[in-house]
C-alpha cells in the first residue's frame, strides 16, 4: 500500500427532499450566490422553483447563469467569472449534473485568480484559492459533486482538459434520488458507464497489497451493475436510483483510490472523443475503456483475473488464465450492450479515423498511464482497437 | 434505502512516517496545545519524542496530561478540563489508541460548558461547540480517530457512556501503521473484534435496499479477516497492518451505517462489562457479539445468510436456510478462538452472574437494539447465551 492523504468535508444531505436542507447549508456560500445551471431541465422538473423559493427564505441575494452544456464551455466560465466580479459574488451554487459542477469548479477557482482561468486546465499554475462552491445533484456520474476536479472544454481548441485539488470539492451536496427518475435512458446508462470507469481507472493498477480498496472498488462496481438495469427497466425505482446516486458519489471522491496508483490513460483517451466529435462522455468510455483493456491486460494478468472472478463471477480455470482474463473485458462489453451503450467507434458514428490528432492532443501533457505507461503509438493503437467488432 | 446526512472532515494522512505532518496540521489546534496520552508507551516506541520536536519546530506551546488508562476514566477528563482552562489550552493533540482519543474528546467538550461534563453522557445536555482535536493513532480499533463518537466510564459508578456529534470528529489524524508493530497479540486481536463488531453492528439491519453499504461493510470484514492473522503471525507484515489499520478508520466514521438503521445493543452490553470487570472492550464484544446473534437470528435470517455466504463463503443449501445462517456464526466464533479471543464469560474470568445489574444498567436509556428491540429480560438471556459452550 502507498503513503497517502485523505479528505472529504463536503457535507452530503441524501434523499428524498434532500433539496430541504438548501435553506440551512445556503449560508456556507456567504451573502450573495450565483445560480449556475444547465439548459433548463431543472425548470421542467421543479427544482428551479424550489431553489429559488429557498434562497429567498434564506434572504440570500443572488444571481443567475444558466446555459451549461455537456462539456463545459471555457467561453461561459469565462462569462461567469465576468459576471461574479461585477455583482461580487461569494459562493456558488451549481444545480444540475456534472458540467454544471464543473463550470462552477471553473468560475469558483477563476474569480479570485489575477491570469486567464485556462491558465489551471493548461497546469500553468497551481489551484491556491476559490470560491465555495454548494451543489443540487440531478445526474449522477460525474461524482463531481465530492470530487477534487473539474474537466472544461475550450471550444476554439478543441481541447478537453481537467484540473484538481481539495480546494474546490463542494462544501455540501444535496442528492435527491427523485429527481434522477426523469433521466433518459441514455444518460442514465452512460452514467453508469462514467461511474463504473471511476472506479476501474484505480482498481486496474501494479501496487501491491491494496486488499481493502481493491474490495471497496468491487462493491462499487457490483453495486452499478446490479442497479442500472433496474433503473432502466423501472425509472421510478427510487432504491435503484438511490444506490446508483450514492455509488457514483463514492466512485469519484477518491476514497477507493488511496494507497494505490491509479490510471486515467483512459478519461484522457476518450476526451479528445468528447472534444473532437461531442461525444457523450460516458458512451466514449464505453468504447475506449474495453479496448484499452484488451490492449495492455497482459501487463498484469493476475490483476485482470480477479477482476474476471470477483466482478463478474468468472470462474477460475487452472491453465486458462489469460482466457479468464479476457472473458472478464467480454462480460463488461456484454453489459455495456446490455443497457443500451456503444462498444466500438462506429457505434458512435465516428469512422474518419483522426487518430493521430486524437494521440497527439491526449498526450500534451506526456505520457499517459498508470498500470501501463502508454507512447503515442500505444493511444493510436488503441483507438484502432476500438473499431473491431 | 433510509435519507441520510454524512460528512467526514478529518484530515487522514497514512503511512510510513505520517507523523511528519504534524508540524503542517498543528496549527488547526491552535495557539496553545494539551498533549494527551496513555501510560507511556509511546515513550518506549519513541513517538513522544518526535511529537515533541514537531511541536517546537512549529513554535506551538503545549502541556502535557499523560496517564490515560483503557476504558478512559472520567476523573482524568475532569482533570485535563481542569488544566486546559487554567493554561488556556486552545486544541488537544491526543497520541495513542481509542481511549486517549476518546479522552481528549470528554475535554474538548468539557472546556467550553459551563456544567459538569458527564451531562454529555448522560444525555443531559447536547454538544454544541468543542475544542479541535488532533490525533496520532498507535493503536487500529476503536475508529475514534474519525468518529463521532467518545466513550467514557465513571469509575465511582462504574458506568460507562457514549455520546457523540460531528463536532468532535477530529480535525488530523495521522496514521502510521509502523507504530502498531509493537502491539502484543492480545492488543491487535481485540483491534480486530472491535473492528469488526462496529461494521457488524451497521450490518445487522432490518431496512432493505441497503445493497452498497452491505457490499462496503462486506469488502471491510473481509480484510480484517484475512489481515489479522498475518499481522499475528508476523507482526512486523506492513501490509497486513496498513490495511487493518485504515478498515479500522472506515469501521468507524459511520460511511459504511448511511442510508440503514444500526444496532448497537451489543456495545451497550459489552459496556457493562468493561465497567464491572474491567474487561478489554474487544474481548467482551468476542464474547457478547456472537450471543447477541445467536439470540436475535431468527429475527432476519435472510440477513444472517446473507452474511453467512458473503463474508464466510459458507454455500446456500436450499431448505437448511437457518442451519446456514447458523454456520455463519459458528465460522466467526471459530476465527475469534484462531486469534486468540475468548467467546465465552468463562473465557473472561467472570463467573459471577451480575446479569441482573448489568441489564438494568445498560438499559437505563431505554430499549437496546434495532434489528431487534430488546428488553431487561432479552439482555439477561444474551447474557446467559455468553455462558454456554
Amino acid at each position: 500500500m502507498l503513503d497517502f492523504s485523505f479528505i472529504s468535508p463536503t457535507q452530503i444531505v441524501f434523499g428524498r427532499n434532500a433539496e430541504d436542507s438548501l435553506k440551512d447549508e445556503i449560508p456556507k456560500l456567504g451573502t450573495k450566490v450565483l445560480l449556475h445551471y444547465g439548459e433548463g431541465s431543472i425548470k421542467k422538473i421543479g427544482l428551479y422553483e424550489r431553489v429559488i423559493a429557498a434562497l429567498k427564505q434564506a434572504n440570500t441575494d443572488y444571481v443567475e447563469l444558466g446555459g451549461v452544456i455537456p462539456n463545459p464551455s471555457l467561453a461561459l466560465v469565462r462569462k461567469g467569472i465576468d459576471l461574479c466580479r461585477k455583482e461580487h459574488v461569494t459562493g456558488i451554487l451549481a444545480v444540475g449534473g456534472g458540467s454544471v459542477i464543473d463550470s462552477a469548479k471553473g468560475i469558483a477557482i477563476g474569480v479570485p485568480y489575477s491570469g486567464d482561468v485556462w491558465d489551471f486546465y493548461t497546469r500553468k499554475t497551481e489551484i491556491t484559492t476559490a470560491l465555495p462552491i454548494g451543489t443540487i445533484l440531478t445526474i449522477p456520474a460525474a461524482g463531481s459533486e465530492a470530487s477534487t476536479g473539474s474537466v472544461v472544454t475550450d471550444e476554439d481548441t478543441q481541447s478537453k482538459f481537467h484540473c484538481g485539488s481539495d480546494l474546490i470539492r463542494p462544501v455540501f451536496a444535496l442528492l435527491n434520488p427523485e429527481y434522477t427518475f426523469s433521466l433518459p435512458p441514455w444518460q442514465t446508462a452512460a452514467g453508469a458507464v462514467d461511474m463504473l470507469t471511476h472506479v476501474m481507472e484505480r482498481y486496474f493498477t501494479n501496487t501491491p497489497h491494496v486488499e481493502l480498496s481493491d474490495r471497496l472498488c468491487e462493491a462499487l462496481m457490483r453495486t452499478i451493475i446490479s442497479n442500472t438495469p433496474k433503473a432502466l427497466s423501472n425509472p421510478n425505482d427510487y432504491n435503484a436510483r438511490a444506490e446508483i446516486m450514492w455509488a457514483g458519489t463514492l466512485a469519484h471522491n477518491d476514497l477507493i483510490g488511496k494507497g494505490r496508483q491509479d490510471d486515467w490513460a483512459s478519461h484522457d483517451i476518450e476526451h479528445e472523443l468528447s472534444a473532437q466529435y461531442g461525444v457523450t462522455h460516458g458512451a466514449g468510455l464505453a468504447v475506449i475503456f474495453p479496448a484499452w483493456m484488451k490492449y495492455v491486460h497482459k501487463v498484469n494478468i493476475p490483476r485482470f483475473i480477479q477482476y474476471a472472478v470477483r466482478v463478474w463471477d468468472v470462474p477460475y480455470t487452472a491453465g486458462e488464465e489469460e482466457e479468464t482474463a479476457r472473458e472478464g473485458i467480454r462480460r463488461l462489453e456484454a453489459f455495456y450492450v446490455s443497457i443500451g451503450m456503444p462498444i466500438r467507434l462506429k457505434d458512435l458514428g465516428i469512422t474518419d479515423k483522426r487518430y493521430e490528432i486524437m494521440a497527439e492532443k491526449a498526450m500534451r501533457f506526456g505520457t499517459l498511464g498508470g498500470l501501463k505507461k502508454l507512447t503515442k503509438a500505444d493511444v493510436i493503437a488503441i483507438y484502432r482497437q476500438a473499431e473491431q467488432v
